[in-house]
């Protein structure tokens, strides 16, 4: 392109974002939130379970206090989902980051299944993070002091053999994120053949884990909708059977403040949580659990009511990624997940913060450049990560279109 | 008393223990926990909030993930009752158990306003823990490697002397367990003289927490509804204002599993919980706490569901204490509490394990003995905790009744 084209092409860019700033916008790309319409697929939660309605099958008063492991109906429930028998499965409080973050303060203060000592003794503890990833886990090892060691994806896989070579080297290196469907913010899911990597590859530490959350295990986007790996049967199969920590929630299910979060593992891991969580509290809100058995009934009344999400969520996606079809081909690369909640769109080296900057000041809030990466520092200061559920499909769009226009100003000036 | 009479009470008291074993008694004294009918005083919960209704009076939708602090209509009605202003009180999960665990793991984990290093860097960290007291809060102690060091009270009294010269001179006390109303298994409740003396004392620690557990503030059991003492204006004014973590929940309020927990303390305390648990959760469950909005209305309305759970509950404690007065006068003491859950009796030193052993085995529950000791350590191996709330009033009597008998033949047979 000549130095005159160039020109011509920033002064265009130049008075088309002007032109956007004089809109007054104020949109919100930023979080992975349901919409509104999401959660009115779950109102009938909202006088749930009923006046007289306070037992579980077994006829306990779900009232009371107790039943530390959660009521069995709802467990049965996600253990279908998710390929995990029920014994393993518990069915907690609101937040499967409350689960991961008191697992992570568990193991510093009293080791896991295996540990020689309690991590905290230890004078360096890592965590393995595929990058881009998400930033609330990276925000649990950052505050708790778990040293963080990006791993970059290549394309949509993993690093396997990188992986394989830092955790049989590094004793210090404990664990691992794991998103294996639909991941946080790239979309991509674990191949087969990842999975069994991941469980069945030498670690120089003997208590190293998988930190497995399965938060979009049936949050589809299309008619694929491929069933969970079977982590739990493959480790053991592997001889490594508590390797996984499991964590899934209905939070994108239902009510994500008000839903329930689930936590899975070898019945020693099981033993383990149960220990070191009897001291913590006196049992979950099993009435909530039961609101839930209420309105979903089985894993197929989850199977159908996400696909009653999905019709809501895949338009806006499908608006996204049109515009950034339509204004971006040739300057940027962009994900187009098959499920979860996020599109993560690469523009060119150094634009990202600049790109993300440009469109704060004319009201489209984008999450901060580098969040989907440890200590939030993108190295290429390229990713961006698009929420494309929450907006309204004409607020998404209108949001999306004005970021293309920021990314091509920051790509511009750049030149 | 002479041989020959003692010889023969004995045998009438093994006679009547042999009748009561051939009862097939399955009774149970051991937890504090609402009847079902305290329960039902709250089943309007189960079909609350109601279907259209899911926003605060600020127009948030709660259904969504946010809102760390809990809804603010919430926090007005128990910042009324536990005299708090709202702006220093939070409510939070189902459990002020995890509140008060996930606070003493932060504490260690980074140490609190004030400290100069995380708790856990310090060889020794101690907590006074008057006696009887709390077991789940010696059991948070225990769990997480706190030092437990016990001071009995002086019949319904704090032994202030011994307290303030502890921790004058003793900077690994760290922390005092405090019940301020209705303490559990005592039923005694904090003076004005003790409060001030708690919240001014010198201590050698600079970091040192009351850890101010207001489990029963309105759980009267007489027309006598003393209010709470305010406990961070006095802190404030002694010139200490971040030595109080009040806890409360409505547990015993609504209903024990699916009820709401509450933190306060000064606002430096409360950006300290905030910063700390900002990695742990996105938020609590607020379409419940709309749910007790709706359900409790107002401070005065908690008043009024209180006086009802008095009237379901005052029976049984009045029932199970006129057992004991027809039964073991001269022979025992016990509480006669004003509120809360709980009777504690004292019984003949040496005789508590063997008497609670004796009702087990004709199948009357009692706590295990030493329960409301550190480390389960009753010295004097005598004091028996009653939770006279859970069974039917009946059910109260017969299982008071049977322990005075086994009380009585573990003194006698011990004589």
């Amino acid at each position: 392109m000549s130095t005159t084209t160039a020109r011509a092409q920033l002064t265009e860019l130049e008075a088309e974002y002007e032109a956007l700033g004089a809109l007054g916008l104020t949109l919100d790309l930023t979080r992975g939130k349901p919409s509104a319409a999401q959660l009115d697929l779950s109102n009938e939660l909202l006088e749930l379970p009923g006046a007289t309605d306070y037992r579980d099958a077994a006829g306990t008063d779900l009232r009371n206090y107790g039943g530390t492991d959660g009521i069995l109906e709802l467990r049965e429930i996600f253990a279908e989902l998710l390929g995990i028998p029920a014994s393993q499965l518990l069915a907690l409080g609101n937040a499967s980051l409350s689960i991961m973050h008191d697992t992570m303060v568990h193991a510093l203060l009293h080791g896991v299944v295996g540990s020689e000592q309690p991590w905290r003794d230890v004078p360096d503890i890592a965590f393995l993070c595929p990058v881009p990833g998400y930033d609330r886990h990276f925000a649990v090892c950052e505050a708790l002091g778990v040293r963080m060691i990006p791993v970059p994806l290549i394309g949509d896989r993993l690093d396997l053999d990188r992986i394989r070579s830092l955790v049989a080297d590094d004793a210090s290196i404990r664990g691992m994120w794991c998103v294996p469907l639909y991941a946080n913010p790239t979309g991509s899911s674990f191949t087969p053949e990842e999975v069994e990597a991941l469980v069945s590859m030498p670690t120089a530490a003997p208590d190293f884990r998988l930190y497995w959350d399965n938060a979009y295990a049936v949050h589809h986007l299309t008619d694929d909708e491929p069933a969970a790996a079977d982590v739990l049967g493959l480790a053991a199969r592997a001889g490594n059977p508590n390797r996984p920590f499991v964590f899934a929630s209905t939070s994108k299910i239902s009510h994500p403040g008000a839903g329930v979060a689930f936590f899975a593992g070898s019945a020693e891991n099981i033993a383990w949580y149960r220990r070191h969580t009897a001291v913590q509290t006196i049992g979950p809100d099993k009435v909530n659990q039961l609101r839930h058995v209420r309105l979903l009934k089985s894993a197929e009344g989850v199977r159908e009511h996400m696909r009653a999400h999905r019709a809501i969520a895949a338009p806006r996606f499908a608006a996204a990624l049109d515009i950034l079809e339509a204004r971006l081909s040739g300057v940027a690369t962009w994900s187009t997940p098959k499920g979860g909640y996020f599109i993560s769109l690469e523009v060119p080296a150094g634009t990202a913060a600049a790109a993300i900057a440009l469109a704060a000041a004319i009201g489209v809030a984008i999450t901060p450049a580098g969040s989907a990466f440890p200590y939030r520092d993108d190295p290429r200061d390229s990713n961006i990560r698009l929420a494309p559920t929450f907006p309204t499909l004409e607020d998404v769009a209108t949001a999306t279109d004005a970021l293309a226009t920021c990314v091509l100003l920051a790509v511009a000036r750049s030149a």
